[in-house]
Order: C-alpha cells, then structure tokens, then sequence
C-alpha cells in the first residue's frame, strides 16, 4: 500500500486482472480442464491457497519456480501464484528431455518444480537428482491435495513492476540456454495489447492450442481474466479434441502455431459452425489455400508476429476493411504479412547493416528492430549475449523483413537462413512460399547447402500431401512460373519436417543434416 | 532514448498512439472537423508542426499552455503537441465567463492561450489582461498560419511517465479553483481502458459529444489513435447536427452526458438507421424510458462511473448477456448500476465512516473509495486538499454507494447531496429516479431545505415535457407509490434545471437558491 500522497500509483503485474474479474465474475466460469471446471471465485481462492502452499514450501520473493505443466487449471494457477510471490516462473517445455531439463534447473537454479500428471513422474525424478522439491497431480506430493491443505492468503503487490516475473528459455537451439526475462510491466502491457487485439470480453471463451509454456501462450494466461473470459484447456492437441472443444464450449477465440492450424484443415470437422472463431497465428504465413480452407472451417486467422524476447506477439496484421473488396491473390498477400507494431509497442523499425531504417519500398531487406516495454529484460545470467542483441535502443530480432509503402512489414527470412548463391541473397521463405502453393505439398524447407560452383545452392525438403507423389521435374518446372532461375531449387528430398513443439521448422536440423551428408557424398565422391 | 542494456523501457505516454497510428494509417482519414479533414499522416505532421511553434513561442517542459477550445482538430492538436513539449495543457471550459478564466490563468500561471475561432476575441482579451501569450483561429495571430509557419519536429519522449500532463479544472463550485493533475502514466493507461470497453477498432469512428475540455473527453482524445479509429469533431451540440453528422459519418461511438442523450432522445431522427452506436455515458444512470427510447433510434447506452479526479470513468457497467432475458425492468435496474472497475483500476471499495468496506449486500451505504494509476497526482498547488481527498491509500469520492452482492455498485447520493430527515437519510438520487420515470417529467432535482420540524425537508424541482403540466398532488401520489412516505417530497417547482457545461445538474445553485427563498420566506413570516 502506498503512502497517502501517492495513491495514484500502483505497480502493474498481469496477476491484478484475476482480482479484478473475481469481484464481479464470481459465479462465472473462469477455467474448464477437462471434467473440472472452476469459477472465479474458486479460481481465484485456489490461486490463494497456492500462494500460500508455495510460501509454506519455503518459496521467497526472487526465487525460482519451475513449471513442468501441460495446458491446465494448474499452469494457469501457477501463473498466479508464483508471481504474487515474487517468485519466478520457469515454465519448462513440455516435449525437453531429462537431460534438457536438468540443464535448465541448473541454470534457473529453481528450487521447487510443479507438474501436472502427465509429467509427474518425470518431475520426481528431476528433483531428486537435483535434490530440489517437487508436488504433482495424481502423485504422492498431490498437487491438489497441496493446495487444499493451505487457506487462501490476500494478494501481495509486487514490490516493482520492473522486478522479474519469469524466465522463457527459448526452444530448439543447441549450447548455453538462453533464459529470456520478463517483468511484471512487461507482461501487463502484453497482456492489454492482447485482449485489444484478439476483441477480448467477458463474453470469450480461449481455447488452449497454443502451449501456455510458450512466452506464457503469448500472455493470454492472464489476457483472459482480465477481460473476464473463459479459459477452455487443451492438454493435448489432437484435432478431433479440438473440434469437440470448440463445438462443446462455444469457443470465440484461439491461437496456434501454423503446424496445428494445418492439422486442423487437414482433419476437418464433422459438423459445420455459424459461429466464427477469432484465430492467432504466428511463424510462417498460412498460405492462401490453408486460410480458404481456414475460412470454410469457421476460422478468422489474424496474423502476428513476435519472438519469446518480445513477450510474444509485437506485431499485428491490423487488418482494413477496405482490403476485403481485393482479389482473392492479393487478399492473400496482405494476410501473408507480418504487420504493424502491437498497441503497446513502439513503431518496429527495419535497419540495415549500418543501422539505419530502410526505405518503405517493399523490397530493400533490413533487420527487425524492436523498442517499447514488452522488450525483454536481458537474458538470465548472460550479460554478453544481452548486450550482443542490443543495438542503439533497439532489440535485434535476427528476422529480415521488407518494410512497405503503407508501413506494414514483411519478413523475408531469418537472418541465418538467407541463403547467398552466386552473390545473390535468395529468401528460403519466399521460395517455400511458392511450392507451399503446389497442390501436392502440404508444407517445405528451403535450405542452403554448400555448392563449389555458387557458394551455396537452395535445396528443398518437402512434405507431400497423404497419397500424393511428384516428379522433381515438376515442382522445379511450378517453381519457375513464380521465381527467377537462381532461386529454384534443383534438388528435392522428400520426407516430413522436423520441429520445435511450438510447431517451428527445425532448419537447423535439416541444414545439419543435409550438410553432414552431402559432405560426406563429396568426400566418397573424391 | 534509452541506453542499449534498459531498451525494454519506455515512458508510458498516450502521445505516443498517433505516432504508431501515423505509422500505418498514413492515407487514412483520422479527423474531420467542419469541412476540414485531415489522415493520419496529416494530422501527425500537423502536432508535429505546432510542438515546433510552441517551442519557438517559448514554451518549455512544465509551462502550462491554456487550451480554450471547442471540439476541434485545433483541440485534439494540442492534446498530442503540449505534453510532447513536456509541457502541461490546461483546458478551460468554454462556458467559463472572463473573470473566472482569469482566475485559472492565476492560478495555473499559463504562459500562452490556443483558442479556437469561436473563442478568439475573448482569448485576446484575456491574454492581454494578463500581459501572456495568445494564438486563435481566424484571427490577427491565425493559428493555422502559425502551425504551418513551422517545420515538423520529431516527437520528443517524455522524460517521465509520472511528469505533469495536464491540469483540469473542476467545475461547477466556487472558491478556490481545484486542479486536478494529470501524469502521462496515468492517461496512457486509461486511454487504452478506454480502447477496451467501447471496443475501439481501426474501424471505429468517434462522433465527439462530449467536450474535449472535460477529463480530456475521457481519454478518447488519445484513445482514438490508439485504436486507430477517425474523430468526428462537432463544435456545438445541436441535436440536428449530431444526427446529421452521425449519418454522413457512418458513426460507431460516441460519448455524452445524459442531458445530450434526452436531447437527442427528444429530438428524434428523420431516417431510421441498421447502425448500432456505442455511447457512453455518466452521471445520473438513464431512466428505463430514456433507455428504450435510444435503443429504438440504435443507440447503445453503457453506464460508466467517475471523477475528474478519476481521468473520468473509473467503473464501468459491464452487461452479461445473460441478462438479455431478464424483464425490461429488471434490464433497466441493473442498466442504471455504475458497475465495477475498469480494466487498469483496482478494485473498487465502498468504505463507512470507520474506513472498512461495507458488507456487499445491496443496502448498506458507504463512499466510493479508489486506488489505481488513475488516480489523480494531487490538486495543483494544493496539498491540504489534496490530502483531505485521500484516506488509507485510497480516493475518496464523495460519492455514497451500496455495493451489491454481484460485485457491481450503484450510487446512493453524492455524500453532500444525502438529505437527513427525521434522523432518517434520504438520497435524493433515489426520489429523483421515480420521478423521472412520471410520464409528464423530463428531469428532476431533489434538494434538502431547512425544516423546523424535520431538521431537512425534500424539495423536488422538476422539468415538465414539452406541453404538459401536473398538480403536485399527482407526483406526490406517483411517488408515493414507489418510496417510503418520509422520501416523498412535499414542496415542488417546475422550471428548467441549471447545468455545468457538461450536463451535471448544478444542485448547490438550486440549494443556494431556495433555502436563501426559503430563509426570505420564514423571516418574512415571522
């Protein structure tokens, strides 16, 4: 509590929207899991027992709480609990192995791991090779049990909304984890720009196809309550389950990275819907066939983009409703494009190698620039990497991206990924883009691969549509209808895509791989 | 700018909105006003403009510049350009008659006064009282040359995000001036407040019947950028107008005190329309028939709640559409509650006089008591005031409240305005809620006036519909069918009610009045 003369202020920390909701939403349905269901009322109380339970379990404000939770009433309780704390979130991925994990509580140095069933046991083990603590659904140290055995404790304000929340390890890179932190403003305004941006009300009902411990699935853990919605669980995300959550609850809104949305087409539904459900999705643009597909499903996709060190999505393809009258061709273009800096963020820049902006043309490459509040504090004990992905006030994203006459931008590829043959840069995005289109492929990556002649030369790894087959001849002859000579791969491998679980195209695998064995198809060549 | 290792902050400040909006709405439309329309690159070149002819006027940060302004492009343009100086806006009431203007200039020591047209020859006047600083449209010192006399400056952020914006004058009671302060902080925050309960998009278009000098007109003076939405600018409130520009403008929103609601409910509208609009409104909630008549002319009325001293609404009356089936008067009631919290504020709380909140039973009356970040700074060059305003962390409102057992609360009385009859408490707002709802009433004031007998007596000021006239015993008997006998007042006036510029029924005249009537009245009976 503030002194007399400074009532006006008040820390911002996302865990303030659920008391907030559970003042006036008491008897409405806060989180279904699925044969629970809890209102606000109790699910706020549970978010106070929990706090309770983890101060008793010896948790202090700074701490480190690790999080090893599918999509749940306990993920979601965590999200409040552990903050209201103090204490830090370390939300685990789910899909880590043992060895990953125990990386990553080493380097947190968390102290109390939480689990959901589905990874009780492995938590256990965890622990006890770190010798930390440890509670979990259906186990012996019962989650539930836990959290009942404890009376709920009033809210505690932060002490500064600038003091770490949590800490996001970033997915599918090998070497030091790189501990992406955030802080209690941060995610606040993240959590404003998303119940803006998705039209979020009371009336909502999110549907969890986005794995909550990814940037905090995008901050709609705490999105929901504050504009008073209902969370709908998904503790795995089969497309039928899906279909059956959506129809079942009356979902208004979900986010998901492009593989599930392509599962989602790919499966269909039984049964069609009037209601139209607001979708967020980020990485690769869905291409135009997926989002007619999309469309005929009942799904309105609204393309964003954003990096874990940008609390997720910063940028928004707001779209203007004068587009709707476009051919079906250039619809689709617009909708491939990244956007417009969220509400909360600064206006996303596009530098180029000197680190000034480049033209607004749509063609001249840069790097993405982010500033605002809702840019990451640094990365946890790592200084050196913090000040390398900083430049002039800005984040370096590593994405470049095209900025357009109308101020909306496009990526053109991962910096790493741009792919230099005979002096020429070629985007593998937009080359992937193209074949994507190719009614046989159901998705593709373009890699570069070294080439004695051109420095490096594209090869395309694509996966083909269940029962369809294609000739190399084809594709490269489809490919040039849409791209000049030297951008269209001459060499094909057919097979299906490795991936983050957050749904993300692992090239660097692939580029592993295809290197590792060309290397060694030259040296047997020799 | 900030140093590479903190690019994650960034003062919040709600000028920076239309720098993001400029960003990508640059061809689209973001104010009209008369036959003057502006896009958005306009309109942000033009703020740009006018910092620079500020600076050249001499303004630098903490000078306080005096907006005497209709609501006008010229208004909006000084609400992105003073603060962007670092300098502090001081909107004057336009109803304000010279001497108090002078009384503001004292008191806020502005060094310069913008004006629009319809109030240059009074702003000379004033400024050449003071021997300060003057510009108006159409005028000797022509604003709009001054504006494009100066080459854009780029926007300048704030240094801090709890550095003087504005000061707001409160209006309606004599003595000292009360200014309330207004920090950047505070504004972005409830701007985006704003964004979020009139759901703001870049479709939206705000049809401006709230004056731009009150509370900033809600923060939607900055709250439309946000979203990216168009201002529609009306310099008078004429119902005709309104409706004129409503239609010609495909208007989505729109704000106002009820006393413009009855007028355009009286007015009507020549041509129906399918368009629903979404207008907010304060002050005394709208009676059922009010209600039913702007639904029919596709009007939307929501119930907010506040305070100058709130940034304007601090509650906001959230519908469940499970109310939908309820009866009309059933509907009616909870429409006319003030609500619950808007999203940045905290929890609400209805204190007693010992400082405890009062139990949630619908009944039990206690003051509405706020905390959050938008809660005023203090009243400029007032500390006593301002820290008799303020108890326990919290604001006090003089605003007597039950809360009701679903969390929303509804207003009793303004505390001042509780008359005590007979030991008992009468809110005058309840007596004054049926009388408004006699077929022959537009609107009523109920007033306390000294009695012999009963300590205060209710008197009952009442303006009659257009060609009606009612006996006194016909309202005491209406009235006595919906109130205890003791709340039925016995005395009654019919005349028109005296009003602030925005609406409010300025009840301390009517109680000066007719106790300094009734005070004549006794000693000339005696």
């Amino acid at each position: 509590m503030n002194g007399s003369t400074q009532v006006w202020r008040e820390e911002l920390s996302p865990t303030t929207f659920l008391e907030r909701a559970a003042g006036f939403l008491a008897d409405k349905v806060a989180v279904v899991d699925g044969q629970r269901q809890f209102t606000y009322a109790e699910f706020a109380s549970r978010c106070r027992r929990l706090q309770a339970a983890l101060v008793s379990a010896g948790v202090r404000p700074g701490d480190r709480v690790a999080a090893w939770c599918t999509n749940s009433h306990v993920m979601l309780e965590l999200h409040q609990a552990v903050p209201a704390c103090g204490a830090v979130l370390v939300p685990l991925n789910t899909r880590l192995a043992a060895a990953e994990v125990d990386q990553l509580l080493d380097h947190s140095g968390a102290s109390l791991i939480v689990a959901t069933r589905e990874h009780a046991v492995q938590a256990a083990e965890a622990a006890g090779r770190r010798s930390i603590g440890w509670v979990a659904e259906s186990s012996s140290r019962d989650y539930d049990e836990w959290v009942a055995a404890h009376e709920p404790v009033e809210h505690r304000w932060v002490a500064s909304e600038e003091q770490l929340l949590s800490i996001n390890y970033t997915s599918g890179t090998t070497g030091t984890p790189k501990g992406v932190m955030y802080h209690h403003r941060g995610a606040y305004l993240q959590a404003l720009a998303m119940v803006h941006h998705a039209g979020l009300t009371a009336e909502s009902r999110y549907l969890w196809t986005l794995p909550m411990f990814h940037c905090h699935g995008w901050s709609f853990t705490w999105a929901v309550a504050a504009a008073g919605g209902m969370h709908v669980c998904t503790r795995s995300v089969e497309p039928a389950e899906v279909w059956r959550l959506e129809e079942a609850h009356g979902v208004t809104h979900l986010s998901a990275a492009p593989t599930v949305l392509t599962m989602l087409a790919e499966h269909g539904r039984s049964s069609p819907s009037d209601r139209r459900v607001h979708v967020d999705t980020g990485g690769a643009p869905p291409t135009p066939i997926l989002l007619e597909r999309l469309d005929a499903l009942g799904l309105d996709v609204t393309h964003l983009y954003g990096l874990t060190e940008t609390y997720g999505p910063v940028a928004v393809n707001v779209w203007r409703s004068e587009w709707d009258s476009l051919p079906t061709d250039r619809r689709a273009a617009l909708r491939a494009r990244q956007g417009v800096a969220n509400i909360v963020s600064m206006p996303l820049s596009i530098l180029d190698a000197a680190g000034d902006a480049v033209p607004a043309d749509g063609r001249t490459p840069g790097e993405i620039a982010v500033r605002g509040n809702t840019v990451m504090a640094g990365y946890f004990r790592d200084e050196v990497t913090t000040a390398a992905s900083m430049r002039a006030g800005h984040l370096l994203t590593g994405d470049v991206a095209v900025m357009h006459p109308d101020g909306y931008l496009e990526i053109r590829d991962r910096r790493k990924d741009v792919i230099i043959s005979g002096g020429e840069n070629i985007s593998s995005v937009e080359v992937e883009r193209v074949l994507d289109t190719h009614p046989a492929v159901v998705e593709s990556a373009v890699i570069g691969v070294p080439d004695d002649r051109w420095g490096e030369a594209p090869v395309a790894v694509v996966r083909l549509r269940e029962g369809c087959s294609v000739e190399d001849a084809e594709l490269i002859a489809f490919a040039r209808e849409h791209l000049a000579g030297y951008k269209v791969p001459r060499l094909y491998e057919y097979r299906d895509l490795p991936k983050t679980p957050t749904g993300k195209i692992q090239k660097n695998l692939l580029r592993d791989d295809l290197r590792s064995r060309r290397a060694g198809e030259r040296s047997g060549e020799s």
